[in-house]
């Protein structure tokens, strides 16, 4: 991209590929910011070191609405507020012996395969960029982006759905097949939900724990980043059941939730407070009303560009309960190929799949997250000026 | 103190214990924040994702003012904004082997000795709390609370000066000594500068980095928590010189510098762009002036609780160039038995030494970041209720 940009100087590139948001902090997310700034300004309402934790005000609040409003038991104390969904799912591979059996979906979020590489837990790495000791489990088109089972044993598995890069969801009779395959093993499911609030099918599931025996072996990840527009505010909470158990080297049942709790506190000292509040205010009427809109209007990019590159005839996917539209590269060019091609006669910065993994080859992602303007002329430029 | 609160429910506590800040944020700092929330409010200057090392507007006013005004040639390359000295300093050691042999001081901040353990560098653990596989530097009153240099080699050595708890300063020539160790050794010093804000003495030095030598094996960490009143607010950053290196299993030599950009932009996606204009407006004329008042208002509490303390014949440590005092227990009695007199006393709540390591045992710490009002008072309460 710098590379064309800088033999391009007059070249307007619109950029599609980064998964970053690009609307404002809604209205009551401002004003408890500035209410919270005012709190710290005076020594009666002062707030110094918070609970470890998070405040009871953000996890009553998510415990509520995130979780009970849908008749989900999770309880207060089963909530940890972090400083992103990055960090947790980086983090988390801590609390699991470093001989743990890894199974990550491909492609993937590169922060899962990573904080596992960094742990000792990869292996040696071949060609293509697979890790030896990994267990991947591809997601193609055959099977709908839904991997299969593992075919051996393993301790963890990172799922993320809505997915990213792909935009699939998962069905309840999916999930409800993991979970009875990690009863089964003893497997523990790290479950990333960071895209939840964009799926729109009722029968999509939003949490793990919507679906029966997850509390005995889910850790879920959840984020404010592209739910309310916190990339650059950064608030997320992970959610450990006091159900879900790990073993000990001896073999003694171990709560997941105490060694979570006990990691956080130990290497890190919570979220800013007034980050705390700007999250609690997701939860108001108006905070609530505001980034269902702002969720909306992302929404409204992702079906104008899947509808305006199904009218040239390019097979897409996702898009519909997802931020993320994973486009089918034509004519069987490679990811780069046709990175390069959009980019070069189009200007439009997507990113190419191969960079999710292997099986990512032979497609691109293309976010929901741009401008609207910008959203429909790079549609446009791409349905005009590529040639097919 | 939850127990005897319990018991004396209408008893008054006085917290001299933790080492948390009770004044508000600086107006500058306010200021700061509010024009960086109305930023975030609108389309044209809303930020997402920053960049991983963090902002340059940060970076380059750390660089100038904290550095390059003391005559200390570091660049903003070589700067890493995070969310807190205890983050940064239990992450540091995952870009080092996991059998890296660990030297700490006793008594020592607990995180240092933590993140290790959890790591696997500390074997197994004795009735002391001393794990059999970390070499501890014991700080007493013989030696001034300056540890004697390991008597056998050691990869990593941190070290806290002003130091938690004990308030001892590194002089010049002490810090010189430490780099010429790691120097014939091939160590690296993680140097803990949390406290600097607090030193007094011209002669002092605020950085290792104004050591010769200390730019080949040194990496620093800074906070903002203790100067300027952010341990509600997340904002610090640690130095890493791009001339210290480490050396990868095949003897090959490694930039750390480019080992902890790498390990923070896998796991962390940096600071609140808000907080990161807050601490900028800590380096504004307002801003510098606001803050040294705040940290002369902390030192005049020291002097109180240091002079009360030593006019009833108590022998003090620290409170000079640190906001720590460090009470030898009179009578020999134990660091335990003293909080609990003191505490059933005067109701003033302390730190017993013996919680910061075995040689802590025979000490209190008491802090300088009360109230002025409350400080007076617990001081005055000492003074005349408690039997000596």
């Amino acid at each position: 991209m710098k590379a064309f940009q800088g033999e391009h100087p007059q070249a307007r590139l619109i950029r599609l590929g980064i998964g970053d948001v690009t609307q404002p902090l809604a209205p009551a997310i401002i004003e408890a910011l500035h209410a919270a700034v005012e709190e710290m300004a005076r020594t009666e309402t002062f707030r110094g070191y918070g609970p470890d934790a998070g405040y009871d005000f953000l996890i009553d609040a998510i415990v509520e609405h995130d979780y009970r409003a849908r008749g989900i038991p999770i309880t207060s104390d089963e909530v940890i507020i972090s400083d992103g969904g990055k960090s947790d799912s980086a983090n988390i591979q801590e609390i699991f012996a470093p001989d743990c059996v890894v199974a990550v979906t491909d492609p993937v979020y590169p922060v899962y395969v990573d904080s596992n590489v960094m742990a000792g837990r990869g292996g040696p790495a071949d060609a293509s960029g697979r890790y030896g000791a990994l267990v991947y489990l591809p997601c193609t088109v055959e099977n709908g982006f839904l991997p299969a089972l593992p075919d051996r044993p393993v301790d963890l598995i990172y799922l993320c759905y809505p997915n990213n890069p792909t935009g699939a969801v998962m069905t309840r009779e999916t999930l409800a097949r993991w979970i009875e395959y990690a009863r089964r093993h003893g497997s523990v499911i790290l479950y990333d939900a960071a895209y939840e609030a964009y799926i729109q099918d009722p029968d999509v599931p939003r949490s793990i724990f919507e679906v029966e025996g997850a509390r005995e072996v889910a850790i879920e990840f959840r984020s404010f980043s592209k739910t309310a527009g916190f990339t650059g505010t950064r608030c997320a909470y992970t959610v450990v059941p006091r159900t879900v158990q790990g073993r000990s080297v001896s073999g003694e049942s171990v709560s997941l939730n105490a060694l979570w709790l006990r990691r956080q506190s130990t290497k890190f000292n919570s979220v800013p407070y007034i980050v705390q509040r700007a999250a609690a205010a997701v939860y108001t009427p108006q905070g609530r009303r505001q980034v269902r809109d702002g969720i909306a209007f992302y929404m409204e990019n992702a079906r104008i560009i899947r509808q305006g590159l199904e009218g040239i005839g390019l097979t897409v996917y996702g898009g519909r309960n997802a931020p993320y539209i994973w486009v089918k590269t034509p004519a069987g060019l490679g990811s780069w190929d046709f990175f390069d091609k959009l980019l070069n006669e189009t200007h439009v910065v997507s990113t190419p799949g191969a960079g999710f993994g292997p099986a990512g080859e032979g497609y691109l992602r293309l976010t929901a997250f741009g401008q609207r303007d910008q959203t429909a002329e790079a549609v446009e430029r791409i349905k005009t000026r590529l040639a097919l």
